[in-house]
């Protein structure tokens, strides 16, 4: 079955998943965050298929999400990096991380926690507000839809 | 192609896509957050046959994220309503719809915005450190594997 393409909707979050809703691709973003670079390492980790990771990858490049850098000439060898478009990934994995931790778990506790390096501690990321730095909660919010006028919208 | 089953992975990013990491799933998470709690509804606004959404809704109550609730006896009609597992996952979803705001929306900037209503301020959902309070960046992190199984961190 073919999926619609969602970059049409009118929604960040329907666009995102257009870029990373494919099931390997936050798993090899995950890798690039771990620090593995190479084609070969990651398909080692993942235990994913060759082609399957030469395309992925392929898609994360063109993307802009990962960057392709030659780190040997002869024989000419390729690592992958994570832009900044990439970087700014960090909190949809560590949103996901955290959900897998609370729901999907058993007894032994998450298999991954995340120290923290400015404070020294353990942290758990917290989704908070810009505005007033409590946590967000999704029965406080409200969205309001752009009118199609653009920017300047009412509210504004 | 069918894909590996995520869950049996040592990591919570695997094992919330094996829940949520379906092109559809986390659209029709969006819609709950947005109120849509009927059938007809969702499939007008999502464009999705039926019957693609009729299986992504019986995964997600399976999965305990949606709640399946008789409204009307005669004739019967149901509603689906986020559980508080489902709520949790409001974090996955504002992270996705800002990476999305910030790297895929065109001039007319991003088609949500997000009014907290405790504070009264449109907001941008922060990441931040549960110990520290301040904006967690990838940079800062250092990920620390429990036991054995599961991906090491390089570099650790």
């Amino acid at each position: 079955m073919r999926r619609t393409s969602f970059a049409s909707m009118n929604c960040s979050v329907a666009r995102t998943l257009e870029v990373v809703g494919e099931w390997w691709t936050m798993l090899i973003v995950r890798e690039a965050f771990f620090g593995v670079r190479r084609f070969d390492s990651m398909q080692q980790r993942l235990g994913i298929a060759r082609n399957v990771l030469a395309t992925r990858l392929q898609s994360l490049v063109d993307h802009g999400i990962l960057e392709r850098r030659r780190y040997q000439e002869r024989p000419e060898r390729f690592e992958y990096r994570l832009t900044e478009k990439g970087l700014d990934l960090y909190p949809v994995l560590v949103a996901m991380m955290r959900w897998g931790d609370r729901w999907t778990v058993g007894e032994d506790g998450p298999p991954v926690t995340l120290l923290h390096q400015p404070c020294g501690n353990e942290t758990t990321p917290m989704t908070t507000c810009s505005a007033c730095g409590e946590a967000l909660l999704a029965r406080d919010m409200r969205a309001r839809t752009r009118a199609a006028a653009g920017p300047s919208a009412p509210g504004a």
